[in-house]
């Protein structure tokens, strides 16, 4: 069963009333981030209930070490595990003597809302305590954009049926584990606990990856909004210190706690200086004040929202979806930090471990493209392209020799973190979406001078691997790639998987056509990539041998590619003649009877027709839509977006719209039964996708912006926009009518149902 | 590089010189057993240079928690790791005021003698110590037939150039690690340490399993092998107990402690009588006497090798190696008690957790039901019966029902305690080899009641799994069977490995036959089966129809059964192409490299032709080694017996004695560079079969016993004997000579290369 308890609103997602058995769930969907740190909505004061306590600082990772019971030579090292790092919201507030926990009091009036259009989270509440007391609580919470080292927590408790002490005791925990944690390690150790007035911070370090971070908090108090200072006691234990304020509150008086905390780190200062800039950061916060950094948050909000936002009329939880996930990729990640990368699960949980997956190429790129500078996409590109040694490196542990690159599947560094065989070693697609990503973003920015500069050496060393792991079958006179994993995780070391080998054969031949470019047009860029690649005419030569007789598994009588050899032995039943027991498979079937099924988990052959759609056509595409969907089970989150997008392509709108809800609403709506783990981030940028590709028919192959705007039955209109080439291109799009609006200076050239449009400079074009 | 250090002798393991390089590979190798208890050859005295300490207790094991990136479901709970016990053979020898170490002294007339005629130890040496004081050392040590719960030591010393004080610590040390330990995890708690006139108790715990032993150890002192009584000093610790002696001794006199040690355990004792047990036993050893004790070990040695020795003439090497693979089975396993199981180490390292595997029923059964009463080899097959239930459990886990049973992968006490998918969810195989072990023993033994008493229901569970494991090709219009792991454990989750395809079938052909046999000629057990098992005829139709309609991958260009579907596009280059020093494989290359590749482990489709090897014709079985042993890397332990005895079938007598050698003396000469880990114990059984199945021409099928002896150029000859049917038989064969001996008081009919001959009660042929 899917929950549906968020109250549908355009701009906010609501929570009403307190269901305990929501919280974890809550916790991942109301979660708050601001690019350098993030956290998981749980309650300042204590909650003896069921809750997963995180807290995230982007980059600080822990490598646990593989450990496996029988080693295979090549395995990675370690699988880097997101750390939870150290808390510092909490506030545990005593009344009389009786301390607040909803898991043992009478809660009414439960409200949460997470405002997406200003980023803040605010929670209000009535509690009748056990001791018969009475009080209302109103908390704001936000982490701030403006001085990304720091968040702010307005906590106002105004006691409803009596007088009495109230004691808030705000506080920092470094003792923090992760709950995800397979053996019970402990990653922080603590290197010092400063104090000072209204103010503490603890230095702390990871353990083996040697990460100082520094954790503060900064507190002060008001009475009915006018601030009061109070005395504190101070508890310092082993690993926190908390602060005790005391204040006799009459009733229906507002007593209030500013908090402010945070984190600095060791990526940005060095460890000696990290506590004071801690408190410089907390001060210059505090000097601001609670008000007018909000006030600061919400011009930032508006400034990400120019461009960003998706307005969709007439279908209310289309529209919260689609905001909610925009909004939470720009928590994760915003672009101003190169060394940074947008996690599978953001800042709001802890599984899956490192930050960066082939999801930032094949799903991220074109979303942060579209929604801001051009420079950003670039940052992203520019990662990858500093982590090629270390991808030459991985490729050679491998066995593989003289410059091939493999990308590691997961990564901090450039190392490989993820740490199973069938998927480090096998999934190998992914060294294919890292050109792929560069095709994408010349094409789309007319940048190409990225390829001279960065590119190429990528695409060298890629092309390079994909020629010495295809190898030729004598008996086909074909090369085959063996051994392989592809999109479709739900396979494990099959053979010719088509997308892998129509992507291996791709980025060769894109290789060659842009060696040959910049040989003519680069001449110098040229000469300095082949003095330090080392590359000869005879090796391209035998690229090109490995590309055109590359071997790509087909069925005459269907008309289908197959998504790898002998996938036709299966029993080839469709996911609708499952029972609904059965479903999600993941949680209900061995992993046996998954891998020996038809079924597939993510796009797999269709993620190459997405992909590649201009090179196939109408009949093609739907040709494979119909026969490959009825066998997929959408339980990646990466799943439904690449099918809306090719449904609307097929003019199946109902089914798009069907899959868009199933992406948009995935975590909102928990189809896949694992929310309380932590939201789905990357697949976001997929939900963007598959409006702005899906209904919006948006593509940009061969330089040229095309459209082929549709509209699912249900909604009134939708408009978006999207920065395109130095100016910004808005759609607006219902059932009678399409219009374009080019809010740059200079004309755009667009393809709308291949017809050219060109719009002028601010001038807009109905079609 | 192989070692080659073993001095070559026909009933003896010699090493001469010390060498320290040497000292993990010698203390595997010298290990002693006595199917209850055994321990690597470690030193008694101090040894600071590189050892690998190992004792074990047959049955005693620790679960560790299976801990993997990324859990799914069916995953077995557990590995069980085979434990470090705690050491009772450490005796600290101080000379003076110097520790005996040769780590650490001159060492000359180093000599270790492993005599396996009568089951001993023997150490002598002569050091030099920093101080200057020359000394001789003789040890004995066994480990007691006739008391399994003990061993004994007589540890000599004498002073070469002086008179002085000689110390002799005897302790025992329930501290001990494992040293394959992943986790760095104790598993002994102690739970008390009992201390007695010349003897001490430590009882100690297994954390989660829960076991209880008792180690034990009692001293006495002689002097020019006078009895001699010393006063002790005792030093307790938190896990270890230790004794002091000392005494003066002068120059060319021989001082000598007796230490008998060993264990006794819960699965023999309520845990109160542990201590008191271990006490009874050790106080019966010292009322008999070290030398009343090794001359009993002696007689029971004898014993054994009345019916379980090979000679070879004109075969230093051969002779030397095959008794000590028959030695090493017989310390390993000696079928006098159920509950255990033959160990792929046995009690010579820690290596391979869990007791058994299917090397059990493929290879050890019929060496064990030659050498020994039938009794041993039923007992073995019992086993599994008593197991059934829990290898219904395991398939249930992985998704079968209705009473299908997946026997496990590794095994303690008939749960899955090996952890990794490919292997446990898919090396599936191993199921058939249990129904092949049944009519391998009912074939070879007569003893047809064993199939409705106990077979029938293995059987049927077993017939289950096949037909729910197979699914029908719609393409083919075949049954397929997908994502297996063959016996070539260097491919994983391949599809219709025809090994595993064939056996399937096969499995499934012979419960039928067998279900008709009992329908008609055991109809009460018929009848109790089919009400146990709920066995319909409409369920036995419709394995059939699995059955029928298997599909076999094969080249009609070949003509040849391929080993699993895709096989020949990969690229083929033969074993001899590569280079010396990527070999092994499994040490040189990454298993990416290894996966895709055509190189066989251990005998795959070789393995199901010796298994089915009437089924098909000469040209058939040479076509097929012809193919396949070429891209064979042998190195499994179990790789060159089979290979050895099928090219003895098809006459290729060099490349079988080839074979003979690497099976033979693959620890002696350690080929697989892993000595040190400890023996192959499961693969000497295959040893023993290429001698008696290989060159012997031994086969049993359809209950003729038939032989084709060939021999060696090298060899004289060789002769060795099996108990068949009541009755033993001898067969001595020579250059121009075979003769038959019948030792038993009934004619025995055999057929020697397909002309049947009766023997004659007591009697001979000369063939």
């Amino acid at each position: 069963m899917n929950k549906n308890y968020i109250v549908p609103n355009e701009w906010n997602i609501i929570e009403e009333g307190f269901d305990a058995e929501n919280v974890t769930s809550s916790e991942s969907i109301f979660s708050l981030g601001n690019g350098a740190m993030g956290q998981r909505a749980n309650f300042e004061e204590k909650y003896s209930g069921d809750t997963f306590q995180g807290s995230y600082i982007g980059g600080i990772y822990y490598p646990d070490k593989t450990r496996v019971g029988w080693w295979k030579n090549g395995y990675p090292e370690y699988f880097a595990k997101v750390l939870n790092a150290p808390n510092w919201i909490g506030i545990r507030v005593i009344i009389g003597q009786t301390e607040l926990d909803l898991n043992h009091c009478k809660v009414t009036d439960f409200k949460r809302v997470l405002n997406m259009k200003e980023g803040f989270l605010q929670r209000s509440f009535k509690a009748e305590l056990s001791s018969g007391d009475q009080i209302k609580v109103e908390v704001i919470r936000f982490l701030s954009l403006d001085i990304n080292e720091v968040g702010a927590i307005k906590y106002t408790v105004t006691p409803l049926n009596f007088d009495g002490e109230i004691t808030f005791i705000p506080y920092i925990d470094a003792g923090i584990v992760n709950e995800d944690s397979n053996y019970d390690e402990f990653f922080w150790e603590i290197e010092n606990i400063r104090e000072g007035k209204d103010e503490a911070f603890i230095l702390s370090k990871t353990l083996k990856t040697g990460f100082y971070v520094s954790t503060g908090m900064k507190m002060a108090f008001s009475l009915n909004d006018i601030e009061i200072p109070l005395e504190s006691e101070i508890q310092k234990e082993e690993k926190s210190i908390a602060y005790t304020y005391k204040s006799f509150v009459k009733k229906n008086d507002s007593f209030t706690i500013y908090k402010f905390g945070g984190y600095t780190q060791s990526m940005n200062y060095p460890k000696e200086e990290l506590l004071f800039a801690s408190q410089k950061a907390l001060q210059k916060a505090v000097i601001i004040g609670f008000d007018n950094l909000l006030e600061k948050q919400k011009l930032a909000w508006e400034k990400i929202w120019d461009t960003a936002d998706i307005v969709i009329e007439g279908d209310l939880l289309g529209q919260q979806a689609i905001r909610f996930n925009i909004f939470q990729l720009n928590q994760t990640y915003n672009g101003e930090d190169a060394r940074l990368n947008i996690g599978p699960k953001g800042f709001t949980g802890e599984k899956y471990g490192g930050s960066t997956y082939w999801d930032t190429e094949a799903y991220c790129i074109p979303f942060y493209m579209s929604t801001k500078h051009k420079e950003v996409a670039k940052n992203l590109l520019v990662y990858r392209y500093n982590h090629l040694q270390k991808a030459i490196e991985n490729a050679a542990k491998l066995g593989f020799s003289d410059g091939a690159a493999l990308y590691p599947m997961v990564t901090m560094n450039g190392e490989e973190c993820h740490n199973e065989w069938e998927i480090t070693f096998e999934e190998i697609h992914r060294n294919g979406s890292m050109i792929y990503a560069i095709y994408n973003y010349v094409n789309y920015t007319g940048d190409y001078s990225y390829i001279p500069e960065y590119g190429m050496e990528v695409m060298i060393g890629v092309s390079r691997f994909w020629h010495q792991r295809a190898n030729l079958s004598t008996e086909k006179n074909k090369y085959v790639i063996l051994g392989v994993t592809g999109p479709n995780e739900y396979e494990n070391n099959v053979n010719n998987n088509w997308y892998t080998n129509y992507i291996a054969k791709w980025c060769i031949d894109y290789t060659i056509e842009n060696i040959d470019k910049l040989k003519k047009e680069f001449k110098s860029d040229f000469d300095r990539i082949l003095a330090k690649t080392n590359l000869k005419e005879e090796e391209i030569k035998s690229w090109k041998e490995v590309a055109d007789k590359m071997y790509f598994p087909y069925d005459e009588k269907r008309e289908i590619y197959l998504q790898q050899d002998g996938f036709l032995d299966k029993h080839l039943l469709t996911v609708d003649k499952l029972p609904k027991s059965e479903r999600p498979i993941n949680q209900k079937w061995s992993w046996d009877r998954i891998l020996r099924s038809p079924y597939i988990k993510q796009a797999d052959v269709l993620q190459g027709i997405y992909f590649f759609e201009n090179h196939f056509d109408l009949d093609t595409i739907e040709k494979h839509f119909n026969y490959y969907e009825p066998f997929t089970v959408h339980e990646s989150s990466l799943s439904p977006c690449v099918h809306s997008i090719l449904a609307a392509k097929i003019n199946r709108i109902e089914k798009a719209y069907e899959m868009y809800l199933r992406t948009s609403r995935l975590d909102l709506d928990d189809y896949n039964h694992e929310v309380h783990e932590g939201l789905h981030i990357t697949s976001m940028a997929g939900t963007w996708l598959s409006v702005v590709q899906g209904f919006g028919g948006m593509r940009n192959f061969d330089n040229q912006l095309c459209f082929d705007p549709q509209i699912p039955e249900k909604w009134t209109s939708y408009s978006f926009k999207i920065n395109y080439r130095g100016g910004t291109l808005k759609i607006q799009k219902g059932h009678k009518s399409c219009e374009f609006f080019n809010e740059s200076d200079q004309p755009i050239d667009i393809y709308v149902s291949g017809q050219k449009i060109t719009i002028p400079a601010s001038g807009s074009a109905n079609v």
